[in-house]
């Protein structure tokens, strides 16, 4: 398996803003659903993480802005990962519109918790062995 | 004490869309703001509220739309309720901007909500004593 | 044609309150994207209708929530018109999650305003004529 | 004058998500806020800006997490820049609660747009003449 996976989105009338395009605070979402589709396309479901006591909470942010998304479009999000994960698992993103034209760069750092004790922890197995398949 | 509050709010860019006004799905958080506001001026506070295991979750929302909001525009939510809650508490909301002019009339009908049983309950006696106090 | 489209959307975590289901407020877009669904499936862009001078802001909400989408839960709206477009169009939506529950039921009442002039207008020839070929 | 402002913030119910605190992206308003009121506080109004024909996209966002913003909590966001801006601004951001705990720091940049030529241009002189009275 790839270390990434892509999964588009249509951008929604409610996204925008009156500068007439995607407000620029909507895109941590669509980074969610990159990264939600990366686990789901390695056989794990974070809604299945969270009820079995691990949650992935984001620790750091960082996005660059090279074009704007507007109302309509369908974007592709590109996620992948570069390193094995032990406490924090690092995902970065490139964004595209319908035009193949890139959108954003982006970078997130999520760390493993424990929601019982609130406290850090290791990647879990399950997860480590789907990433021990994927080629870098 | 008066049957209604007031609130103001300052729009933000994020809350536009590309119509250049305030994108109609965000008045929700406007007239949540307005009810939490009336409550903290009757002496409840919300989050307490919930941390004593009683919630209010929306089951009717109505807004009606007569003028829009703009970004950087300061409005004033004006909050009342008309009856003495039982199980359900029911909001009307006026909003008008920095001009006067109206911009939205609405209604809320909220669920009194035990968080443990998950089911519906009778409003609670202090809030019905705050509301004994009021003027209708 | 029928009357009706259906359209599905998976509900996204950013989506949900700390209720642990999805904010009430966020039904707006679920309903905003039901409609452009309902246009698309007739052949007509919503964006393209802007794009020639003539929008669609919602003038009338309601919304009747009767039990709460969650997150990852892949919703359907089911979204349909019960008479003729004049100046205003009127949409129904009913929201169901993947297990067949209904959630909501909904209505909006939209306005066809004139971007030049700002002032309403009567529904476009080419969308009557798309109404024109329904079963109702 | 100083380099920086502040600002409060109450958090809406709405903008937390199922973990029970703030949803990550929400915080890009919050810094929003932050500069507006920077530049407010300085006498420059964003509105009459874009009125002039000058806009301000963030092209550049970054946010460290280091502790979690609560609903009904009242943040503040401290915005300070360090160097005169050219075509491109750049803020510095902490996010501190009621408690006086830190919740973020970030730092966004933004460019200078003609909205006529959608193309970069330097920082407006009333801009620049009320930051050379600043004490950096």
């Amino acid at each position: 398996m790839k270390n990434y996976s892509t999964t588009t989105i249509r951008i929604r009338y409610g996204e925008t803003d009156q500068m007439g395009v995607v407000y620029h605070g909507n895109y941590a979402q669509f980074l969610e659903i990159g990264r939600i589709e990366w686990l789901r396309a390695r056989g794990i479901s974070y809604k299945s993480m969270e009820e079995n006591g691990v949650m992935l909470p984001v620790i750091h942010l960082a996005i660059q802005y090279k074009a704007s998304a507007k109302y309509d479009d369908v974007i592709t999000v590109k996620t992948s990962i570069k390193k094995t994960p032990k406490v924090k698992i690092e995902f970065d993103y490139e964004i595209t519109n319908q035009n193949g034209e890139i959108l954003t760069f982006a970078n997130t750092i999520l760390a493993f918790i424990n929601m019982q004790t609130g406290r850090p922890m290791m990647c879990p197995d399950y997860i480590l062995e789907k990433i021990a398949e994927m080629e870098f």
